[in-house]
């Protein structure tokens, strides 16, 4: 049977249910406007570990557990992780995985992490080749900046325009047994490349690729705008949020106060300095699986789209010259099928 | 339907076509043993572009080119690219795939890519999610020396055990309709990390996660230790496939003659210089999608099992102190379902 439509979007004939789904931060999230839906909040952002990358694996390592501790499950019952991180190699995935000893798919999204995780997760579960998958993603403020900008120590001005990676970890365990919520589709994005070669200003590189991904959503599956009570984008900010939403607009999509940014959600920007907002694999993973979660098993949000996105540069290629490669995925999930 | 077996095995219910698969490779990978066996060797190893970075995403699009060239399909009809390398970020694989347009999953496995690649994309095929996808993994040495290693201005002296990255780019397009070969298994393997630090001997570190993944993908499907016309891992090089022979031996597989590696295959040590043998995620991925490929197709072998493997560390977890986290995909291709 197909379930595959248009440009690239799919629809679950058996929509894989969220069993459990935990949310840790760091200090800085913690005195956010959001840090009553977290899980924990690490006072330490070191998580009593001796480097930012032992850190961020051992925030993804804890966070896994509580999640899978949450859906009733062992370890062991994990057929897959699917994780995604910012550093070179997956390092925060890979080192914060291997305690696990389960069958690991590492993935490279950048902040787009958590929805590449959820979609592909969401098709391994309904295609039937596993019970339970985790689909994960991390950032740590201190380890992004050491591999993207300049070590800490430096004390270096930051731009209007940049984001403050979050230091969080969110994770999900998605299920073929299960009262939901559920995923119920999802639409892949591509690489879309406008030319933005400012990496002080990720959020206008990203928000092409987020509008794109969204009206192919929309498109492919036939759905009336008004469908979802919530479109949260990943972490295109302040900035990018706008761009993007004029972008919709243009084509005809107006979303109104539906559509949210995760990047703007989670920090006071006038308060806590952090300019255009949140970024990082962790910022749409911890504001989807702690804020939004708790929303929709509240009932207060139904259907929403999440919609994370990536900015897919590294230091090498800008050093180059190259442009900035944006990408974003959409994942519907729905508190009943 | 349940699809999944064992520790991390499926078995494919609809097994999907290799209908197109292409290898390019560098100038000293065309003067190896196996050399006519490529579609392309480039003589020139900046595939006429300035950096290395720039080299290696050239050298993936003209290959994913060529593999859906190949395929009798055009770009619009493959429904996600799956891709993975080594450099920071997935460079190699994001820039490359950007011109297409196309769905994009980039992923993190190490030189264990196009088994992650060929496994998830089988999945999704199966699944009922795409017609066509294209599984890719690439690598180039100058690249990988640089991220992982010295710049070879440097001209450092390279130990014994040390592998050489292979310059080169292996694609194949799988699809939901086809005359074969088959991908008809696949099990994927988890971290497998007993301790090693040396990053000149890779081989050792990613034995015990193909030897455990072997084991694994035989017990799970109740496979007959002869089932297999070669069994070949990724890129454990001359001395990583022994320790992997002598743990599937100590564990009662002996597959004698069966058991090749393709890091062992693709150059002539002697002639070559090339210590250990090959290694990078276009190791596995060349050798498969030219070498054995053309083998499966003359009729000379009919099944066999491709294993690639990965160490997953990274630079700056190895100057931390850490050990190198190995894992390897196992993934079944067969002439006839």
């Amino acid at each position: 049977m197909t379930k595959h439509f248009g440009t690239a979007s799919v629809r679950f004939s058996n929509p894989p249910s969220i069993i459990g789904a935990a949310a840790i931060v760091g200090p800085k999230e913690g005195e956010g406007p959001l840090a009553s839906y977290f899980d924990k909040i690490s006072a330490d952002i070191l998580f009593n570990k001796d480097t930012w990358e032992q850190a961020e694996s051992e925030l993804m390592r804890q966070t896994i557990e509580l999640a899978v501790q949450k859906a009733g499950l062992s370890a062991e019952e994990i057929n897959y992780i699917l994780a995604g991180d910012l550093l070179n190699q997956n390092s925060g995935s890979v080192y914060g995985a291997r305690s696990f000893g389960r069958p690991f798919f590492g993935l490279f999204g950048a902040c787009s992490a958590i929805g590449m995780a959820m979609g592909l997760g969401a098709m391994i579960v309904d295609g039937g080749f596993a019970d339970n998958v985790v689909a994960n993603a991390s950032s740590h403020f201190c380890g992004a900046e050491k591999t993207f900008r300049f070590p800490l120590e430096l004390g270096t001005q930051r731009a209007p325009t940049a984001s403050w990676t979050v230091t969080g970890d969110g994770a999900v365990v998605l299920s073929s047994n299960g009262n939901g919520p559920f995923v119920t589709s999802a639409t892949t994005g591509a690489i879309v490349d406008l030319g933005q070669k400012d990496v002080n200003n990720m959020g206008a590189a990203m928000a092409p690729a987020a509008a794109e991904v969204i009206k192919n959503h929309f498109n492919d599956l036939y759905l009336p705008h008004d469908y979802y009570d919530v479109i949260a984008t990943g972490d295109l900010g302040l900035y990018g949020s706008k761009l993007a939403e004029q972008l919709l607009q243009d084509s005809g999509f107006d979303f109104g106060e539906r559509l949210v940014d995760c990047g703007a959600l989670i920090f006071d920007n006038e308060n806590q300095d952090t300019h255009a907002g949140g970024s990082g694999c962790g910022c749409s993973a911890t504001v989807f699986a702690g804020y939004f979660m708790k929303k929709i098993r509240d009932g207060e949000i139904k259907k929403m789209l999440l919609v994370p996105t990536g900015a897919l540069h590294s230091v090498v290629t800008i050093q180059q010259g190259e442009t900035i490669p944006g990408i974003a995925h959409a994942v519907a999930i729905e508190r009943k099928m």
